[in-house]
């Protein structure tokens, strides 16, 4: 198979020619049609701090075909479209073929182009987690409800936008910074659209609105956090999936018997919990709303095909901070 | 109507003789016939800085009668039995009348003494939406779960074991310094109990279980914070009820997609929730759990009626941070 990988965090992509691995027990086989990268990515080739050998295969967001299945299979079969994030601590999907767990893949949506597809799945298991499984928002219940969402635009915020307000009922107030990622915002559906650079507080106040049930936080939460702590409604949650550097006062959410909850899509496969399966029926889920409509792909910027110059390129995009949607790129 | 008041913290609680006031709206004018002190009681104590007049009534756990009611009262009628914690923005219950909002009133249990009663209101309002609010348990599908309750052998401990065992069916881990208390937190219903006084995270370790998916802490949050977040399991949730001093690292759950969220069981009194009202709910149901003897009371001390005297001995009992179960007094 073929691949490219980091050897050190100071050099580019380098191609590499491996052996194609063999499925066993739960894994599948996948070929690779189309990737999406994140910020993880670049996080992940960051930690690399010595030249290590074999390089390092990041990337965690694709979709392709089953070509190969381990002896335990039982929810695919060959020849399957799949689409999956997959798992940090294994080899990623900058490659021809990648080996992925049964229970953290789904049947491909059958509407969207690969490059649709690829866009969706990290972003589509981030916003779905944090919004169902840790802000524990029931859809029955809560619709009517208030969300603020921090940093809308990106990747995770476009898909939470959309779940928040299409699957979950909830009333969406986003922040952006720049027209163009406003008009983004808005097209996601969100209902309004503040500026996080400028007095968040203030600004959420002056729309008149009920303070936010819940705070899902795609930005710096560091910077974020006391702001987040003064507008949640009382019995309110804050989600976030930017880490922190620095330590944080809770004692000011006491009165209000408010929390803070992180999402990190890899919990599950990185602790092999006993609800891994979750991602493979949370993804069939998001296929089928993408293939009625309900959802709309994400998908913002097709770069080309998976080459070291392509990668550097969507790095320096990513690293950017101003990514709007996804960025994908076709097979190696 | 009598009282007892504070007219600063450095004082002895004063005889006071006030007019009774009026129920109105939805309140109901309750004459008391015992009542429960808690740490609330010497903190809003603690914080009359300067001499005030008229003297501030303190004490927020009781059972009485009914003996008005307001216009718009539409779940009690006169000479009805109820328990209650109240509102702690308005007077206390160290009084032989107190207003209380219907909206946060249970009908009292029918089969206990009125002591017993007594001492349950605030703690079984507290550990309810402790468990069952913040740390969002649900009662059908998370039986068979660990829960790590930090001081067991406290009000809000005694129940909360009691709640956590008998109603959600989790399996309940405690923590006890002294033999005493660890017998109580037995008797209470705990599958095991381990010293919070000494290397909390290896006793738990040692006990061969799974890490818990719920912590509850009632005890030192500052003390604590590290050993919760080191034993939290993945996607598990820490719930406190006693304030932070310090700030904390948040970062060290993220990789386990873990929160922290506070219970103060006046959030919803003192913000006017719409939800006010499950509180009345959930103190009815509390009420039936006592009567059909799936809980029983957390009494453990009845020290007198309600005198200047017997309110110092309680308090100083209080302060030592060593009471076991709940202290109860009878009517002034």
């Amino acid at each position: 198979m073929k691949a490219l990988g980091f050897s050190s965090n100071d050099t580019s992509a380098q191609l590499l020619e491996q052996s194609t691995p063999q499925a066993t027990a739960h894994d599948l086989l996948i070929k690779i049609d189309a990737i999406a990268v994140n910020p993880v990515d670049t996080k992940v080739k960051a930690s690399i701090k010595a030249p290590i050998s074999p390089a390092k295969i990041v990337g965690w967001d694709a979709t392709g075909t089953v070509v190969a299945i381990g002896d335990h299979v039982e929810l695919f079969k060959l020849g399957d479209n799949v689409f999956y994030a997959g798992d940090v601590t294994r080899p990623g999907c900058y490659a021809s073929h990648q080996l992925v767990d049964e229970r953290i893949v789904g049947h491909a949506p059958t509407s969207l182009s690969v490059t649709e597809i690829a866009a969706m799945p990290l972003t589509s298991i981030t916003a779905w987690q944090a919004l169902f499984s840790r802000l524990r928002i029931n859809k029955k219940h809560d619709a009517g409800k208030n969300i603020l969402i921090i940093g809308g635009a990106g990747g995770v915020g476009s898909i939470a936008i959309q779940l928040a307000k299409k699957v979950a009922g909830l009333n969406v107030i986003t922040t952006a910074s720049r027209s163009e990622s406003e008009q983004w915002c808005r097209k996601m559906g969100a209902d309004h659209v503040i500026n996080h650079h400028s007095e968040m507080v203030l600004q959420y106040r002056t729309l008149g609105l009920r303070d936010p049930d819940y705070i899902l936080c795609l930005n710096d939460t560091d910077r974020h956090f006391a702001a987040m702590a003064e507008l949640i409604a009382p019995q309110g949650l804050i989600c976030s999936i930017v880490g922190t550097q620095q330590k944080h006062d809770l004692d000011c959410l006491k009165s209000k018997s408010a929390g803070f909850v992180w999402e990190f899509m890899f919990t599950r496969s990185m602790f092999k919990t006993s609800d891994m399966i979750e991602q493979h029926h949370l993804l069939n889920t998001i296929a089928k709303l993408l293939d009625d409509g309900i959802l709309t792909s994400t998908l913002n910027h097709v770069i080309g095909p998976l080459t070291t110059e392509n990668i550097e390129k969507a790095h320096i995009k990513l690293l950017s901070g101003s990514t709007i949607g996804k960025l994908v790129l076709t097979s190696i």
